[in-house]
């Protein structure tokens, strides 16, 4: 008789938006999951439901040093992902970025874990190649004020290469593209929590510049779908997969394609929130802020049979329901 | 009366080409000099002659642990430069660079210490601007074989950036250029360094693709002077620098934008050694081998009353006597 034991998942970053949702997920299907988060941008009110699932762990740990621990799969979601949180100490950014991707990595190469690490579309910065494929190599800033995060993503991807290349540890990476949905940080001054927030407290939308700018946003469980369903794959189908599309290292994009202006989002809220008094203001644009940025998921589509599921409209209720619970 | 002591510097990298003759320099100013190296592409030999100075010392230490001292002045040069040698151990290229920084930069904000990093012409990666301002923000891969050098070096860029701006660290940076001269390691696959050598055994000169890619040479003091004239510029100066030209932090280009056609280079060598039996050949180009690269020096030259002195070929003359002594 064969015993299954559950499988061990670490997940960094577990008290965040994401985060949390992937702890969920991988208890849904029967992980052992172990949370460690630092609680700088994370909140444990978004796992208080998970406490009580004796699979569930909760530490609380900075990525910063190393952790040990036997696991069959690592997901690394810890950093700060919001200019406002994560230019709050560049130099930590930094360092979670870099010295915790390479102490998670050191965990992986000594206990044979599959990693599966969280990069961004930040790395094509103020991209000139639209939509983004993941063979363009990016146009950021090394020395402004985003370039902590940016620059840190795209060490930390570099890092990961080079493990896998020189000591074989199986990481698989996936650059997401603006994601929104319930246990999003109400401040964390991104553009969805900021208009649902403002419209809900009928304060006026902020929109930078003309509002001409487009973004692309992805529903936070058609994410975690995408992140499961690269980890299910097995290494030599994957390995397979980097031949045959020459990509160096299994590094694909993770959003939804759909493109809109900041003012038609601003738009969208308010015809979702009709009660609310607000308007639109416009205010100049900050440093570096990208003018464009869309993903190309054909690769996504090919490795994972993906593609996101939730329309626009749909994501905003659920996340305009969460946000309401909290004024 | 006033009581003059000596300045004290810290030099890391010190035992490598450009670290031996900066610590040359920084004697023969009247410099107290402490010079440290992990001796991985650093040779000893290339400080021999410093070592009865009693204002020298040489430590062995890897720059990827802390390191402490009163120093006025660093130089940070610590890192292996040249594809063989970086992509010996891509991991610890990164370390080099990204650890490495930290503890420069937590050394310099404890004992405000002066600091001059190196960064390099690889944050342009292979260049769509031509010829390269240091606006310029690069094309560079994060998952190929040369990233562990590129992101390194641009990540080490970032974290100065940030210490300087957050912290106020006086960090003046500048990315050199390919420069060559005497106390170049023999084997670093470097093109000056390898058509010299192979020109001195009569082997034929390995060009890489059609050899009609360029580059631009520096010789080695030209940097050294540069260098050195950055540093004694006063802070005031050096930030209202930086607001006149809207530098971020100061970071300039130093290099020779004299381009020549790696076959040029070749084609010269040869002619200044005509009893050699070579001839060229041609292999295939590396992967993200960067097509042309030449600095635009405006900002060194205003910022530094600087421009490059010595010409390709009385730098090859220099050169070729040093590896003469070595074969």
């Amino acid at each position: 008789m064969e015993i299954k034991l559950p499988k061990k998942a670490l997940v960094t970053g577990a008290a965040g938006f994401l985060g949390s949702h992937l702890c969920r997920q991988l208890l849904s299907e029967g992980y052992e999951v172990t949370a460690i988060d630092n609680l700088f941008t994370g909140n444990k009110s978004n796992i208080y439901d998970l406490m009580d699932d004796r699979r569930f762990s909760f530490v609380l740990h900075d990525v910063t040093q190393p952790f040990w621990g036997q696991f069959d799969e690592i997901y690394n979601l810890a950093c700060p992902a919001s200019p406002v949180h994560y230019q709050h100490n560049p130099v930590e950014t930094i360092k979670t970025s870099v010295i915790g991707m390479m102490n998670i990595l050191d965990l992986a190469l000594k206990t044979k874990a599959k990693v599966l690490h969280t990069s961004t579309s930040e790395v094509y910065g103020d991209p000139l190649v639209h939509p983004q494929v993941e063979s363009y190599w990016g146009n950021v800033n090394t020395i402004g004020i985003r370039s902590c995060y940016d620059e840190g993503k795209r060490c930390a991807e570099t890092l990961a290469a080079d493990y896998r290349r020189e000591y074989g540890v199986d990481v698989r990476m996936v650059r997401i593209f603006n994601t929104y949905g319930p246990n999003m940080h109400p401040k964390d001054g991104r553009v969805i929590s900021n208009f649902i927030m403002q419209a809900l407290c009928d304060e006026d939308l902020t929109l930078f510049g003309d509002g001409l700018q487009t973004r692309s946003f992805q529903y936070c469980s058609d994410l975690i779908d995408a992140m499961r369903r690269f980890m299910r794959l097995s290494r030599v189908d994957v390995d397979a997969f980097c031949v045959k599309h020459s990509l160096g290292s299994p590094v694909i994009n993770v959003g939804n394609p759909g493109e809109y202006t900041i003012k038609e989002l601003a738009q969208e809220t308010l015809k979702l929130l009709p009660d609310s008094k607000s308007k639109l203001v416009y205010k100049p644009l900050p440093a570096d802020d990208p003018k464009r940025r869309r993903p190309d998921i054909i690769l996504a589509k090919e490795l994972l049979g993906w593609q996101p599921k939730v329309p626009l409209c749909e994501g905003l209720k659920k996340t305009i329901a969460y946000f309401r619970e909290m004024v």
